[in-house]
């Protein structure tokens, strides 16, 4: 019998906020994976298509962490229909000493959330210029709001500019970081989002390129979080060509998943191996050279940082007497 | 918010039996698998080194069932210097309509211990002759116990030889089966126990062969669940190759982690795909031809079996008013 301390959505969001803390312990994930001493095995993918479904489990054991988090990731996108949504899941926490189950992070996502928008402020922090006044953001769901957010935190702009396939989502989406970051935030065509700012993300399920070859400019850094699927693509392989520095969370996933799939299918950086986000974390591969380059930021998602966020939320959970506790 | 259903290991225990019911629901699932239309991906096996443990992750979708599980199997084998057990983890069951978590089947493995054995009466119904006077089981611990429980469900044998490496552990788990199912059980050479049963099941985590070709003799049946790693082996390739029939749960994971990987590995089996179990149930693949034929199962365990266990237990737990419920 030991305890397993669980913690639910409403338990989670009240005591895990997007903020510095987060971003640093994800970073602290991206500098174990660059160490080489991560043990990071293949997502487990699980396709559905009888129910319109599928399911992702992806892991992470990483030294130095107490705990290892096995995250499932069930989409189920006839839910929507009867009224749930699509994403769901949770994170075990197991202990990284003995295997037993020490947390249930009943989080139906929200976890994800944080952790996908943390390391893009991880990639904006050691790869957009020093100086980003004006922030632009693709896609107008939950993570566009999150990664302006949370790029805020470590590039504070003061203008953001809102492209999405609806013109009502965007504006939607455009009064929502405006209203939480107290800043101007107004739609804009995706081509004017990319010209103007200094700092894109972009964050739709894209399966062909959104952002163009011709709206880069110098002195601008794009982090691409959409594609976490081979189907999937945001950027046009040329502009991946044309830009000073390439680089990904996790070469081997955005080889199969990520926006270097469709850039090496089209021929471009095949047969090189980018950096990965940690290396320039950890100091290892260059980052930004000069204020006039034009770098890119490819994240697919990993185990790693589920980890980082599960042990981070349990630390906050445990702090503020959150949570309730079963016997196992 | 929705329901989710915790049950802990004692509840579990408290609700769901080896019994003919729970060999039922597994052999459903090898049915099911033969129908082709089982999702199950490959396990996600973690190898963790640095802490001498290991964590492996299985899953199946089954059409038909109302929900699938994802089971999280922790080994860290240190943990008896600290009092602890090695094996440990869970079962989350989720619907299979929607991906919504249903239940946390809290077992520390009790249920693979259960649907393990379920898997060896299956295969003892199929394979083994119509009348077992003596079954023989190699090894001594809890899955020897439970595996011949299960397999009497099915053979209604009258006495049997256990062997395990330790003397003092076969006669423990001879005087326990012997208790627990009130037939004469006794220890014996491995020699004794195979040429003097009609069934063996073999439950080591052997990596040289234990079974040796010269103790076969004609009208036996033997189920090998030991292996289920690549460095594993309990059966010597050329017993496999004396055999009239050769049976595995899963052709994709007994060539990487069972019997059929060595037996390969020494040129038997090459270049032929052996029926699977599931095969044999649905009889789209012939078992036992003749009462003089010498069989052999592999199992390796298969996330199809845990999704049956799981689902065999969220209904057990639901009829008997166990568990607790929380709100995700």
């Amino acid at each position: 019998m030991t305890d397993i301390f669980v913690l639910n959505e409403a338990q989670l969001r009240g005591c895990v906020t997007l903020n510095l803390a987060a971003v640093e312990v994800v970073e602290d994930a991206f500098r174990a994976l660059a160490s080489g001493k991560v043990v990071m095995p293949p997502i487990l993918s699980m396709d559905l298509p009888a129910v319109h479904g599928e399911v992702d489990v992806k892991t992470a054991w990483i030294p130095g962490f107490d705990g290892f988090a096995i995250k499932v990731s069930p989409g189920f996108f006839d839910n929507p229909k009867i009224g749930l949504p699509s994403l769901n899941g949770l994170m075990i926490l197991f202990s990284a000493r003995t295997g037993l189950v020490e947390a249930l992070l009943l989080d139906n996502g929200y976890l994800t959330d944080v952790r996908t928008a943390a390391a893009g402020a991880v990639a904006a922090r050691h790869l957009a210029p020093a100086t980003v006044t004006t922030a632009g953001v693709l896609g107008g769901g939950v993570q566009a709001r999150l990664q302006i957010e949370a790029a805020h935190l470590v590039r504070p702009f003061n203008r953001v500019l809102v492209w999405a396939r609806r013109d009502d989502a965007a504006a939607a989406c455009a009064a929502d970081i405006s209203a939480r970051l107290g800043i101007e935030a107004v739609t804009a065509t995706a081509e004017a989002v990319v010209r103007e700012s200094q700092l894109v993300i972009t964050t739709t399920p894209a399966r062909e390129p959104i952002l163009k070859t011709d709206w880069l400019h110098p002195g601008m850094h794009i982090t691409a979080m959409g594609s976490d699927q081979a189907g999937k693509c945001e950027i046009d392989p040329a502009a991946i060509d044309r830009a000073d520095l390439y680089v990904c969370d996790r070469l081997s996933q955005a080889a199969m998943l990520g926006e270097l799939r469709a850039a090496r299918a089209a021929g471009v950086l095949v047969g090189s191996d980018p950096p990965e986000l940690g290396a320039v974390v950890a100091g290892n591969a260059p980052g930004r050279r000069h204020a006039s380059d034009i770098t890119i930021c490819d994240l697919t998602g990993t185990g790693a940082q589920d980890t980082a966020i599960a042990t981070f939320a349990l630390r906050a959970a445990r702090a503020a007497g959150a949570g309730t506790v079963i016997q196992s």
